[in-house]
């Protein structure tokens, strides 16, 4: 299994770093790859982070599933990115797994990406996300479409994740490490 | 308020990083602090975090509270340092809040820090944990002691944090931009 998570400057900290933690106690292998030519990414609340990868540097079409998290103004950065909108609708129409928590499924409303879907996301693009039917539930997964209201449900978030690419049992098999 | 969170090698990202959010997220100002005399710190499972500071080049004595994160060999590297263990001793004894979480509360017990007192903390220290009354309930508070069990409890611990240093207010009015 082969993942990538988007880091745009403006992340969502906790919505980036939890899929990374959880998919990797998973056995999942997982890159964090930048949006500009610099491995240096900067958080919403200015964590600094190195990213595993630029865009240029690895082959992003080629993976299992795409994460994207939000966090304001990375879901922004996130949507006006056209390799990622490209690389959504690929995975997407594919039939290969595309997470995005909070701001960033408006990603999938900019290139429209599944319409018609169930989604949630944040309270703040509901109003927005016009070609879906959202239902503002914490997480909803419809067809490989997994969306997530917010970090406050980043773990929920990554669990499905999880779940989604390795079954249930990986899900069982890393809770005890976490104390769940 | 001013908080100082330490990040040794091999910390766990999530117990790192959701303080960090949560309590910024509440207007307070927390400040990550390298072991080493690099800002770079990686963590447990590999995600290179550039930290705010050394300890070298900040007082950490001068704080509201501390916060311990877990991880492997992460609490061990914390356990190790004199500069943590006198930090710890010190804010424990003016009344100043230490938080740990995971494996970290292992630290109140080599330095003898509030012994007696209940705590929490990872399965995995619980027999070590020789001179506390070990409770393993998710979130622990007894006098300015503050620990947790395990990354997945992390929110909780934050929030917990958050609750002692600001009361309960600051954590009913960052709950909604979480999604809680």
């Amino acid at each position: 299994m082969k993942v990538f998570l988007f880091l745009a400057d403006g992340f969502e900290v906790i919505e980036a770093m939890t899929p990374v933690d959880v998919l990797r106690r998973g056995g999942v292998d997982i890159t964090t790859v930048s949006l500009t030519n610099s491995l240096t990414v900067t958080s919403s609340n200015g964590v600094v982070i190195k990213a595993d990868a630029t865009l240029g540097s690895v082959d992003i079409l080629g993976g299992d599933a795409l994460i994207l998290p939000g966090g304001y103004p990375g879901y922004e950065n996130l949507k006006k990115n056209d390799a990622v909108g490209r690389a959504a609708r690929l995975y997407y129409e594919t039939g290969r797994l595309v997470a995005s928590i909070c701001g960033a499924p408006i990603v999938l409303q900019h290139y429209g990406i599944g319409n018609g879907h169930k989604v949630t996301g944040h309270s703040c693009i509901k109003d927005s996300m016009r070609d879906f039917i959202y239902t503002g539930k914490p997480v909803e997964k419809d067809g490989v479409l997994l969306t997530a209201i917010g970090a406050g449900h980043a773990l929920e978030f990554s669990m499905a994740i999880l779940e989604s690419l390795c079954g249930p049992e990986a899900v069982i098999k890393v809770k005890p490490g976490m104390e769940l």
